[in-house]
């Protein structure tokens, strides 16, 4: 019969409480270094659980206004459990890690997305919109997510870690400290910053470790903000649950950390804080190829998506090209990244007529399972990128309804306590 | 019983023979501008279809080497069916069009994909590749398309109109040369150009006109390269068969004009004659909602995609950052099109593991159903971008082997008869 | 360039009219019987066409009543052009058969569905429903099709042959012929019939063959109305465009035929003339594998499907078990026949709450792309099976309305003449 | 912050223990009767939870041989957790539920799937086979399973609930009592038995009530093995989680009932305990529709599907007709079920080609996602039914290769210590 004995959990390697401030707990680390141990090491073909944070740390409250949105601290992003280290991995593997599964906690059965603040977190159109700080709280419900903020939507998660990757070593972190401060140097000035350099305040290593060490690795531990060779933040909706990845590995046990998990998230990841960020609970399995970098030509990770994908065939697709004809009109050379925020322009646009409140678009688009293809990239001058919202996701019909659409009222998501949006 | 009495086929509207240059042809213009008579004047709810010549105009051939690619003459592009009227649209109106069915001519079951030289077209990677012209002939059999040059292959089409289009105003007409011209002018030097100013030479318009109005077009006309806010040349593979299309609409009677058929193109269409380009018969309807650019925000088409687009579920997908780390390893503020290009330069360093030779890989990429999805566009500084391989299209198992690929030969593509890759 | 000389169209092996009766044309038979031969010899790996006349071979017209379907000559039927031998094939060999393509006559781009008569071909629910002859018109637009006799649907087509196989060879015929036989003898008077034995009445075969030869295939040939181990009559619709299908030989050559042409089905067909109707042209490539029966086990055909098949993802499924909960009640053992029957019925009486009638949404389950799967064959006594109905393929929302459904008219579908359903 | 006291989980209203017989547990049902009290009452639009025992009660273990299976007590099944009222309910009404989630127990992280023996419990083809008890314990690794007991198949899981329902009233269990009463009548002797007639031994309420209550239910109360009216034993694989069930109200409180819980299942659960048979936790919400049987003509369940179904595209696909061609060649009068049992005959032979037992590839085949399609239910006399098995699940190429399989030998599943098979 069933009994306890012959039933054998998968281990949890790391466990964390949502609940407690990060910066309290072991296992939990905010920057990449070489010089961060592995806090456990498995053997390849294990099972297991590794537990995480939300990206913030607890900074964010489920509740009805976007105070803590706005004063959040973002020098202790993001907070990732790990690094594993994986037994035989050396520089020039490969490591597959299959993701088997993301849960959030049982007790903590919400996510938020958030807009944050132009001039602390910014986010796609925070230029654009001046952005004030503005958040939706969205119920978990089993494989289904809801908000009171967004009322008339409801969708199923394409759940998975936005922040996934293996330790750089010594001379790929330099390769990132100096690219980046180059293009620092190029835009000072510019808000929000193009890029983030190592930032001693807020650094968080949870082990015990010698203080030079420590010291060492605050001062020059990249940041978490930005997708790099060995993964990292790339916030890729489709590698979810079910995904088998491909990393290159750069030192000695690969070191693999994870955080940022999001229940669902759109592509682009638009508001920044786009995603229905969550803590949670993710297992592994992992495996080596041995010189897989050379087998592979591997320069960046690879992966093979889930079989599980929400299934929402029915969409309304906008375009986007690289001219600024929601802004200033300007011509720009082949620019993706333009024709992508004027596909979702037109978009919030749309969603405004049905009668959305552009801060919930914005959130909207950012959190669902939206689709955000390259239509064309040698058109010249204009990129084509299109944006796909699914209409199932809607209790009420989207499509182009040609008496116009009815006036319809959607209320509000969460902003700030004072008001100002 | 059933008879020819009872059988109305759908009208032909405009006739083409696609092994006649183009501009011989009744019909056919290569051009925007207002002033361009409708050819022909349908009413909302008719069914019609539509003859196109491939883009060049019958400029490429069904054989085993590129010279024709090198030498065409792209003045003379893209070659239009049209312009269609439709009775009651006005400027304001939404044109609701449903491309019904596209299909090869009978008589020509064959397209290609084309390299073009740096000099004389280029493509995403003419400057990085320094590109020669080649090309693959494929084979159109029923739902599938094969190639001889590029053996191991075989996938269904998404088969699309590469350009639609609505005409433009004049007013809408002077921005596009303003803002373009504009453009030219700040990278007058760049090979290939940065944009396409209206040129006299090669202009055509298929239609008994007097040389007044011939000459204002060939002098003042959009060239047809880049998508605009009309829809144009935006190669989006998804606005496919099935499709439900909604336009602006900026003159009396939309002026619908339609070209640059494509059996199949991967996101992203990487060689610029990317696609399976093929001439071929569309099939419409329309409609017209009164008002339409007001009730929908329409600044630009949004589209509803097709019920059929053929599933590959089993992909193997590539990541691609804005950092150049396939070339001088530069750090991009945050730039799609770089991340775009990043996954595209992992794909083909992946297929040339696997045999492929670096132009089928690039050929391949272009015409294949490859998806290509924006991952985030807001974790600074590296934007991300995906493209997936659909592995199914293979006769051969593309997934990584822990063992690495056997030595495979698949040949080579079209290349010049002189011999120079 | 482009030209007619480097354009090699496929050829077309069969031709026929889709107006002109059957029984005057070359290439049809409706029989099956090794002794027909072939009409044409195709190598392996050549691309060819073969055109059909709709299976009653253009006995119903494109009209408002059904009379033509009361008074359909079903000893006629079904029209299949072939046979077709394939070079080399040979008993115990499996024939690879890749069905590339099909679609209409340009010139009859409409096709029928048709509720037969009790006493005159039947259907599912003849006894039920005491059938009088109904039908419904589609216009075929493309890929979709519509009915003036169904408003408010319309759907992407699942085209296949209805009907495909290769010839018996003399054993399998005698088989065929003794076994429907005793099911024929063990229930004589059963209104429709349970099977149909050979019937010289009717028999064809658009060949110039000796009397005796003819006078034999008429005595002996099988019936064209059932499936058998060499495919047939099978009505599987997703054994569709793009689908590869594996044949076992029987006779030399292997002997192919095909009709019955689909544009789209039901699971089940269930009104037995369910499917759309169509007259077209159907395109093939054929391949051998030596001793195929063996290496696969292949008592019947098996099947990889297309990469195309239209995807409505939002459903409303029917549940039926194996009591006849619309009739009498009786509990049968285990019959998944009458469970897919029940399932039908709570789906009938469903449309019919929208406002459908009776035969309107009995003619639409059969020729929409509707699911059934088996469910469960274990529970004692009662075998389940679902029916889905894609939501999609409707202009209005069917999914189950809290308020109920609004009262709505949609006409009645073609009836008789006289009146009488 | 993130805070416990802002994080409410969705509470449990029933606890069991997977480890302990149920028939030791409160909460805890096997008979279906009107007189079972409801456990716990929920309002319309609460999200809950409930925990479930396997069907069989903790009877089966995680090892390596049958006897358990051969042995298994079957008075016992199916260990239901419930009633739940749901506040409001009313004969005629309809209840709306939605399975929000449904996961194993983190402690129990395995299913089995089970051949029973002949003489107990059967299964699809226990007389054709003889069967002796055999099994294949799963692994449950996140979204997938794997068996030591069935090398080179790994798949994603659609998990759902085997038995789900309302309760009856006295009136609906009387009816069902009689009708499958005459059925056990007329075929006395069947060994497996056609149906179960209501049996005093094993029946079990986990609840305190009057002796004469609990006899009377013991009495009366219809076994739980097929599905019926109300829903229960469907074993319908995509009702899984994600689904929207719409269930008949028969008495007041509706007294919804679970239990059976699938990791994952094929259409026809073939082998009886065909499915992954899991432990595990369901969540729920439900609402309720005034007088949804009329509105909606609803005589048995209807459901919308998950948007969540593994994509498993490419597929082979074996045909069955009503003709025992694996048996004694018998032609039966167009019976789905006959026909589907020669698909799977053929679908088994074919993997016993490939190098799996007939046991494997019965097991394999019941619970893996395997799709079966009525294809045809009109061409007299055969019905035709189709069974597809995803490639994706193998981790080698299945499809049919020209030369043959290569010998392979995959082991044997979980036997009788006595090694009889």
């Amino acid at each position: 019969m069933a009994t306890q004995a012959n039933s054998i959990p998968h281990p949890t390697l790391i466990k964390v409480d949502p609940f407690i401030p990060a910066d309290q707990q072991k296992g939990i680390h905010n920057r990449w270094h070489p010089d961060i141990p592995a806090i456990a090491t498995v053997k390849p073909g294990e099972t297991f659980k590794i537990e995480c944070v939300d990206w913030t740390g607890a900074q964010i409250g489920n509740n009805d206004n976007s105070d803590d949105v706005m004063n959040v601290d973002l020098t202790k992003v993001h907070n990732l459990s790990g690094p594993i280290a994986v037994e035989g991995a050396e520089p020039g593997d490969c490591l597959v890690v299959d993701i088997l599964d993301i849960t959030p906690f049982e007790k903590m059965p919400w996510g938020y997305t958030g807009i944050f603040e132009l001039e602390n977190g910014g986010g796609l159109f925070a230029r654009e919109f001046n952005s004030r700080a503005a958040k939706a709280i969205w119920d978990l419900n089993g494989i289904y997510a809801t908000s009171r903020h967004i009322p008339g939507v409801r969708f199923a998660g394409v759940t998975h870690p936005g922040l996934i990757g293996t330790a750089p070593s010594t001379e790929l972190l330099a390769t990132w400290n100096k690219r980046e401060g180059e293009l620092i140097a190029a835009h000072a000035d510019s808000i929000p910053p193009v890029a983030f350099p190592p930032e001693p305040k807020g650094a968080y290593v949870g082990q015990d470790l010698a203080p030079e060490v420590l010291e060492k690795i605050a001062k020059e531990g990249a940041r978490t903000i930005p997708g790099r060779e060995h993964g990292g933040n790339c916030d890729i909706k489709n590698l979810s649950k079910g995904s088998r990845c491909y990393f290159p590995v750069f030192i000695k046990g690969a070191n693999l950390s994870v955080g940022d998990l999001h229940f669902s998230q759109g592509d682009g990841e638009m508001s920044f804080c786009g995603a229905i960020e969550m803590a949670g609970i993710i297992t592994f399995s992992t495996s080596i190829i041995k010189g897989g970098i050379e087998k592979f030509a591997l320069k960046q990770p690879i992966f093979l998506p889930s079989p599980i994908d929400p299934m929402y065939s029915s969409k309304i697709i906008f375009e986007g090209l690289s001219v600024d004809i929601h802004g200033d009109g300007k011509q720009y050379n082949m620019d993706a990244s333009v024709a992508y925020k004027q596909a979702a322009l037109n978009a919030i646009a749309y969603l405004q007529k049905i009668g959305y409140t552009r801060e919930q678009a914005y959130l909207l688009l950012s959190a669902a399972p939206v689709e955000s293809h390259v239509g064309a990239l040698v058109d010249s001058p204009n990129a084509c990128v299109t944006l796909a919202i699914p209409t199932g996701i809607f209790d009420h019909n989207i499509l182009p309804n040609p008496d116009g659409f009815p006036k319809r009222n959607f209320g509000q998501c969460a902003i700030r306590s004072d008001g100002v949006v």
